[in-house]
């Protein structure tokens, strides 16, 4: 058959099982969905696009692709910052965004029943509304999906006191490759029977199979925030104080470090008035019952590390301002140029080494990499700006995206803390599991997709 | 060959990688190592006792058992409750106790780093030294090893506010049944570089691979928590009162449930002064700033719920004594004849049916039945008496543990909270998990193990 035959044969079968308009193969449509937002990462041809919209017309699609040896590529929101999400050629990209329903909020067991095309902060805003919360807070919050923040095991701000999202999935319906349904976990808040494979399919990124239904658990919704923002000569004894902070036991909801880059990049956005001479700008808040006394405690902490200035917040309206800085810092350097932004995590006690290295990687390879840390976790994410339309400086940036990477693992850390390895991290991944634990995960990804349909070509 | 000449044969090789003393064939010790402590499960002969000391010996013993296809049955401290550390047939029985070193404890990055010998309470001292805790405690944590606890996915009282030992567990190294070493997780506080094996691993039961080594998370040692008991004239008003603390947001360190057979028995024991008309006790405590006010303000639901008393403890030291209660409640039940405690976790919202359910089979059955419950987190801990003389009750006894399964799976529950399936609830599992959840793990079993030599018969 020609390819044009093979498509037209796919898409014929996949309309049987949709509702009219669920199926897309007008290259103008696809076009807009055959990337997220990674870049550095190639995206194929995708040979047609479905919006399924219940559980039983995944199923369809993924028995289709199973009959005809398809490859399927889960999508969410596509905010993704590696590639996951991007098509391979001849794929069919499998939106989500349409299993879109809340399907229970339970105030007393703490969960929600969610579909996996439920926008984060549509749940967060719902479960607000009973007094809850659901912590996990990517920075895409507004528009990222629930079912892309499993499929990346997402993290955000609040990860320092509340984790991530592996710890608030309890159990999962997953259709498998060859359109099976698969039930793991439970709706209880605890349970060990037989091994977790709610755990194993957090964070695997649409290689194993397709979640069509999340049990989430939920958590008191905490008071509002009190922030401080202390500014440090240099990052060394920014990454001091939050080492000291965290060894005295404190406990802040939010710990968040920018490098002296990243503070310029807003200040010349945003006219904050921060000091041009702060080389780091230290972010700490309390959503404690007296967090203005934590505050006080860490800005004394910050101080005898060496910050110039630590200032608490009197009101979360004012702790809002002082956040204000930090949620501007990625829009403040895309206004540089092309950014690479990278997702390291290294041992909160390493994080002044990972960021004196970053700066030496910039200086060696000539361009401007401002880093930005949730610095209470050790996760950096150092942004790389470029010029694409410069060989050499691409060139360079690709580099030092790998300099980072290796640096990270040098130290201890991991090549991704949250945002996953999809395209972009694939060939790094090996270095950080080893070739035992390469072969032991190769085996589990077959258990799930023996025929290897599965988003070929991302993680492993 | 002849049986002797196997055992010969293996006990040989094993000698060669191992320290003098470290291999064990005298039936008289090693019979006293064939059993956990489950009721109700068979044990049978093992081979072999071994007692490696490093990592290396381990490999050695684990490599001549895959060269011998000989079963291999990993051991922490058997205190389990599912049978899933009982000899097989011809096994080594590999005792992990000596791998017992704490090797770091990092309070920058929350981490401590152990051998899985290493005793619960051991730990817990050790951090506890440096601010720090490691919250499972599950109620043989004085004997309990971490190994062990990682194989069951152990919880403990602490739960309702600190989770289980899942949470807990960063990184492991893992002998694999070929000898090979696995390396999963991280060192740091965040990752999601490939699959979470880590996760994978947890609650496995030594069915995957042997545990030599856990980077384990530590938290901040919480303040000395403060409890109220409050007694209630029906187990379905205390099950409402604990609703109603959880849907208005309150996060106790401990709630505890104990039914009337418990509270009898507790008073039969230690003339604790409990009024016998009493048909449920809660225990609530709360280790935050001001657990008085929490506690108070919990005193007046658990009085609106219909508690008859509900008095907060004014001091660390009565509150001690208010817990007393609950640390005699297995012992007090256990003076009433051989017991079978079973571990059914339930949607908090059903407990007050579970309950209801219990004492339904335990009057059907003529038993008795005392139920204590992890009531938070919808643990509950029917604890079956029966005399093991008598094999009609004997027979009973056995029925109604199965019957209390099927109302636990019936009210959206799981067959185990926090004791793992072993040997015991092997034929349940499948139950709870259906045929395709089942077919997934076996496959995941056969990545592990393509052998079927680790821990046999266990689980699935």
């Amino acid at each position: 058959m020609s390819v044009e035959a093979v498509v037209s044969d796919l898409t014929d079968r996949l309309v049987r099982g949709l509702p009219p308009g669920a199926v897309v193969v007008d290259p103008d449509v696809t076009a807009g969905y055959r990337h997220d937002m990674a870049g550095f990462c190639e995206a194929g041809e995708p040979a047609v696009l479905v919006f399924p919209e219940t559980v039983e017309q995944v199923q369809h699609v993924l028995r289709t692709a199973t009959e005809l040896r398809v490859p399927v590529v889960p999508q969410g929101a596509r905010t993704g910052l590696s590639g996951g999400a991007n098509a391979v050629d001849g794929c069919i990209l499998l939106s989500l965004v349409k299993l879109d329903r809340i399907l229970e909020i339970d105030p007393v067991n703490r969960i929600a029943v969610v579909q996996p095309g439920v926008v984060n902060a549509e749940l967060s805003r719902a479960v607000a509304g009973h007094g809850l919360a659901y912590p996990p807070d990517p920075s895409s919050w507004e528009s990222c999906t629930i079912g892309g923040n499993i499929g990346t095991g997402a993290g955000g701000l609040c990860c320092v006191k509340y984790g991530v999202t592996s710890e608030y999935v309890l159990g999962l319906d997953v259709v498998l490759p060859d359109g099976r349904l698969l039930t793991t976990g439970r709706r209880t808040a605890k349970g060990v029977a037989g091994y977790d494979l709610t755990r194993l399919l957090v964070g695997s990124e649409g290689t194993l199979g397709v979640v069509v239904r999340a049990v989430l658990a939920l958590r008191p919704a905490p008071a509002p925030q009190l922030a401080l923002a202390a500014e440090f000569p240099s990052a060394d004894a920014a990454c001091a104080a939050v080492c000291e902070v965290m060894a005295r036991g404190f406990t802040p909801s939010l710990m968040e470090l920018m490098d002296s880059t990243t503070v310029r990049a807003v200040n010349a956005m945003a006219r904050m008035g921060l000091p041009d001479s702060t080389r780091a700008l230290l972010l700490v808040a309390f959503d404690s019952v007296d967090p203005a006394a934590e505050l006080a405690a860490v800005a004394e902490l910050c101080r005898a590390a060496g910050a110039t200035e630590a200032v608490p917040a009197e009101s979360p309206a004012e702790s809002e301002l002082l956040l204000q800085a930090r949620r501007l810092a990625l829009p403040a350097l895309d206004r540089l140029g092309t950014t690479m932004i990278d997702d390291v995590a290294v041992p909160r006690s390493r994080m002044a080494e990972m960021l004196r290295g970053v700066a030496g990687i910039a200086e060696r390879q000539a361009l401007t990499i401002g880093v930005v840390c949730h610095a209470g976790d050790g996760n950096t994410h150092p942004v790389v700006v470029f010029d694409p339309a410069d060989p050499a400086e691409t060139d360079r940036a690709r580099r030092s995206f790998d300099e980072i990477m290796a640096l990270g693992l040098a130290l201890g850390g991991t090549i991704t803390g949250e945002h996953g390895v999809g395209l972009l991290k694939r060939d790094w991944l090996a270095r950080e599991l080893g070739p035992v634990g390469l072969e032991v995960q190769r085996g589990v990804k077959a258990v799930f997709d023996p025929l290897g349909i599965m988003n070929p070509g991302k993680t492993l």
